[in-house]
């Protein structure tokens, strides 16, 4: 439990809640009341700091973000259902989960979503439904609901503390890999395109007079197509073949004849390739904008301004180019009217209906399944948003984030709506988008990270829009695709850039004296270092086998192993190293005492450094840092950040004049972070 | 005379040849013979030093950059000239020029090439011949005879001398202008393949089953196309209109109908799209490689290689998936066969042909125009190239490179080929190709520019295999128009990147804090450096609309006026703010004893600052800079390059780390340039 309110937000547990919390391990729903308790003083201020500029910016861009994978999960589950939960179910159970999760949740800055292995479960439950002539509906509905009951029970016994073993090295294998499927993704549905709009790979420009691609009626019409024929009572001679467009003949199962036929249909002119354009221009754009903060140009708020609004203002350029240019690429489809997908059910779906009565039990068996799902989704999700890192002012929320969670499943079960979950990619970048960053920030250097605008507006916002979307699709319609997928793109760059097992990963392709001046690499053997990112690569490697091949419901459980995998890392790895590489697993009392004593030491030695200090000599920034490493040397949470030499010195000129100036009173150490 | 031997190669001239070259002033063809003295004893080396990869990448590099734009221009003039003089005459002539000039000039490092002033020439000489019914082959040899002699007097009087008033003022403005014509012509022709392959700005992709674009008769004949017919023996029934393909058609004067038709023919798909992506990727692909040098991954030696072999590399991969994908974008097309384009000449033109005698007199007039125009397109470029930021040390010759082009001059012009001369962004190009940096340089950091590989082989090369390119047809073929303008983008911007006047102008979107710590905004105010900038500016701007509109003749004279705006700037300016913004005028004698005393000055300082150095302190350097500033305060020779405060920072730490453990005795200065 301590776990949850100590390392990963050391700012809002003084000693008075350590020992509350250890006591309220031993009583029900103990968790949850010290969760509600630590988030209700800062309630209105959640709502009063969303009011801001960045919080705008931030909403516009996600809105944007989590349209998309929303409407196309519900295609693909309504493929896959045959249309019984499809795009408008989807928007519904997003925006009402989102609103309510906004609203209540421990971290209102978790972004929910639809997840891959939420799809894979789905699938396979719909399969064995109609394997066994089953409702599917009212059997999921049943599943939900017992997954919901299981939640509250994990809730009830205080099981979200076991966070605390998902260290550094479980959250980054996770979140690495679905970075990677969030990339990989984005990059097949630009190959996908390449499917649906087939280009003439050896079309002959002088011969394009004589080119077509006509209609025809089919060589030898199989049964099925005579029995359609029949059914709409045409005959073939009837039909003038040549005359139908492209729908037309695929309903009428014509062939297509001509020099400008692909596999399926006519070639599609230039779709694929200003798709190719849109696709890399949002992403290089977005990038670009976003990074304009630390250009020359212009003054800060502009610049910032600029950063924050970098991909929102890509999708409306985008969206104007593509509509100037006028070629007809993929466009976001919305539903245009509020009612379910298929007639035959209504909002509200009955746990039994035609389904045997004992199914309503046996249903708990995959709802045990359902439920590590949800857990491990929702839970990792959360740690890496809580991160110290992240240098979070309000606390975190892990029972009531479930409890929130749990509940809507419940309601999303009994309305027949997907369950939706924490998303990784969609999280970070809500948080990445918020992030509060030193204003006096000269151009070059890295700004000084400050925080993050903690709130629930634009959550809040961004998940009622998505409810009145039905209403916006004449807006909406303009968007492409392509650039939705480009976004997708820079979402997953982007989010993998804070991943400190890709900085080790990096270092493989690097001749040892240009590695970067990396703290772990100071203290941890090279080899050793490399090793334990192999260790990490294997097992992201096999969760990406896992995930792709058909034992994917398994994925959740291999998350689990995760956790296993870095304990065994321990027989390998001294402590010393660990703390570097990793953060270490928990051992209470003894590392709350020890806490306490670097923490005097810590500050001593800063009160130390700072008094040695020297305006005119750069010399003494140098010495001063030597006690602030081997403070971090000893100090195991002490987050092991990239020190570059030639980075912090240019730092430091800066950080000088200002402190000369201004004498704040920062202490060294906080720079570095 | 003796400013090209002293501020533009201050290495091999001593004492002695000061002295030597103010006598030689007095005397015919005294410059030419210096060049020829100092020049010989480099002569071996020049090939000697070509031996070397880095030549090679340069060769391929600049073979592919130099290839599009001969026969472009030669395509140009084929059209202008109703074929006269095309593409075959063109690489001929390139190749002619080029292969006597890398061997015999003063500057090898210099590319010829075909100039924008030259084509405007040879244009409005084509009119006034057909508009007077002269011979315009036999008018040409006579001005280009008459040409080559000017430029012999030239040569004679050592009129090159004069390029010491051709201040970085004046090389700024007409480089910059060179540049944003390379950038603007770059991405015109990417427009304009915009005109040759239109595509369908609103087609629906359902009806593509009853889209055609087909050949029809046309409605009104007129007596025109009817001439055509009968001449070809047709009538109007006797063509199967509908299956022309679009060559025929257009040949026929047939009719384009259809829905798949633009204005001129039917829409050509995906070409243009394609073209587009081929385009940015090359210019970015290829600055994304140039600056792997300064990546951190892979050894030093991959990764200079990878810079090196940059812009080929991407021309290879380019050419490479232009093929896979296998749409027809435009290729390059290279003469097949080696003789004259027209029938009606051959490859020696008779001075007088069918012209009136006195022609071969009047011609002189012309001729004076062209030599203003051949020489200062030929001698700024040299200027530039031997610019004393490149650390030539084998000096330069700008009485043997006009002695060069002159006489290549009249061998083209009785050849009946096109004029060649300095080209200035393929000469920068060449130099930047051709950069010798330090090894050692740590990723991240600017690598310290050594110096040029001052050679003749690459040039020679390029000129020789420019000549053979007509036996490499089957290869040449493959390699389409849009990476070429890619890599012409590429040259634009690269070769902007040197250039102050540049730096300077981004001065006026930066924030008077975020400006970075350039020299000359220590020491002149803010308002005279926009001042400069905005003067600078307003010439460019004269020089893009006089270049553009139909007076474009005079634009060499104007390049020379940019001459005397230089001179007139000393009334708004102070001499010691001219010395930070500019080169200051040439004032002989007094310059020389000034230089002598301020080097002597310079080296004890040196010793100085050397001597108080300390290894463990980064401060010392700080106070070293102040004497290397000061002196430069003084010092009008000394280039005002960029001093940032945290670049220079970081390049101390690496450099203290190398001087400490090396015992460097390079001096402090130096490091500097």
């Amino acid at each position: 439990m301590e776990c949850l309110s100590l390392p990963k937000s050391e700012y809002n547990a003084d000693q008075e809640g350590r020992r509350e919390d250890v006591m309220a391990v031993m009583k029900l729903f103990g968790g949850l009341i010290l969760d509600i308790k630590r988030k209700a003083p800062f309630y209105l201020s959640d709502y009063k700091d969303g009011l801001n500029l960045q919080c705008v910016a931030s909403f516009l861009f996600l809105y944007c973000a989590c349209m998309s994978p929303v409407i196309t999960f519900g295609g693909l589950l309504g493929e896959a259902t045959e249309g019984r939960i499809s795009a408008i179910e989807s928007l519904l159970g997003a925006s009402m989960t989102g609103v309510v999760y906004s609203l209540f949740a421990g971290q209102p800055l978790t972004i929910l979503g639809s997840t891959g292995p939420v799809l894979v479960f789905e699938k396979i439950l719909f399969k064995f439904c109609k394997d066994y002539n089953l409702s599917y509906l009212s059997l999921r509905t049943c599943i939900g609901l017992w997954t919901a009951l299981l939640c509250l029970v994990l809730v009830a016994t205080d099981a979200s503390s076991l966070v605390c073993y998902i260290t550094r090295f479980t959250e980054e294998a996770f979140a690495a890999l679905i970075c990677l499927i969030f990339i990989f993704e984005a990059l097949e549905k630009l190959f996908h395109l390449g499917e649906i709009y087939p280009f003439n790979t050896h079309s002959d420009l002088d011969k394009l007079t004589l080119a077509y691609c006509r209609c025809a009626e089919p060589y030898n019409p199989s049964n099925k197509t005579l029995e359609l024929w029949s059914a709409r009572n045409i005959t073939v001679s009837s039909v003038s073949w040549s005359n139908l467009t492209v729908k037309e003949c695929v309903s009428l199962q014509g062939h297509f004849v001509g020099t400008a036929c692909g596999h399926h249909g006519p070639f599609t002119p230039d779709v694929l390739f200003w798709s190719s354009i849109l696709f890399f221009s949002t992403f290089f754009m977005s990038s670009f904008l976003k990074q304009f903060k630390t250009s020359r140009y212009f003054p800060t708020k502009v610049r910032s301004m600029i950063s924050d609004f970098a991909v929102f203002l890509t999708i409306v350029i985008m969206v104007l180019l593509d509509y100037v240019i006028g070629v007809p690429s993929q466009k976001l489809k919305v539903p245009s009217k509020f009612q379910p997908t298929r007639e035959d059910r209504g909002w509200l779906i009955n746990p039994i209906g035609r389904n045997p009565w004992w199914t309503v039990l046996a249903a708990a068996i995959p709802a045990l399944l359902c439920t590590i799902l949800i857990f491990m989704d929702q839970q990792i999700t959360a740690v890496i948003i809580n991160r110290k890192e992240h240098k979070l002012l309000k606390g975190c929320g892990y029972h009531m984030d479930l409890l929130m969670v749990g509940l809507m499943l419940a309601v999303c079960s009994i309305m027949g709506l997907p369950w939706f979950v924490a998303a990784t990619v969609l999280s970070i970048s809500h948080v990445n988008s918020l992030k509060l960053e030193s204003e006096s920030s000269a151009p070059g250097e890295q700004p000084r990270f400050l925080g993050i605008r903690e709130q629930r507006l634009t959550g809040l916002v961004i998940f009622l829009l998505m409810g009145c979307s039905v209403f916006m699709t004449g807006a909406l319609q303009f968007i492409p695709m392509p650039v939705l997928y480009g976004v997708f793109l820079y979402m997953g760059v982007s989010s993998l850039k804070g991943i400190q097992f890709f900085d080790r990963l990096k270092l493989f392709g690097m001749p040892a004296k240009h590695q970067p001046d990396f703290i772990y690499l100071r203290h941890v053997p090279l080899r050793k270092v490399h090793l334990f990112t192999l260790t990490q690569l294997t097992c992201l490697v096999l969760l990406w086998v896992i995930k792709t091949s058909p034992a994917a419901i398994v994925f959740p459980m291999m998350v689990l192993a995760l956790v296993f995998v870095r304990k065994l890392l321990d027989l390998c790895f001294s402590k010393r190293e660990l703390s570097y590489l990793d953060d270490l697993m928990p051992e209470w009392k003894k590392k709350n005492l020890d806490d306490a004593s670097k923490k005097i030491q810590e500050e001593s030695q800063i009160m130390l450094s700072e008094k040695q200090e020297d305006p005119t000599s750069v010399q003494i920034e140098m010495e001063s840092r030597k006690p602030a490493q081997t403070m971090k040397a000893h100090d195991p949470r002490c987050d092991p950040s990239d020190i570059n030499i030639s980075d912090e010195m240019s730092k430091t000129t800066v950080w000088k004049s200002l402190n000369s100036n201004q004498r704040d009173s920062r202490p060294v150490a906080a720079k570095k972070d």
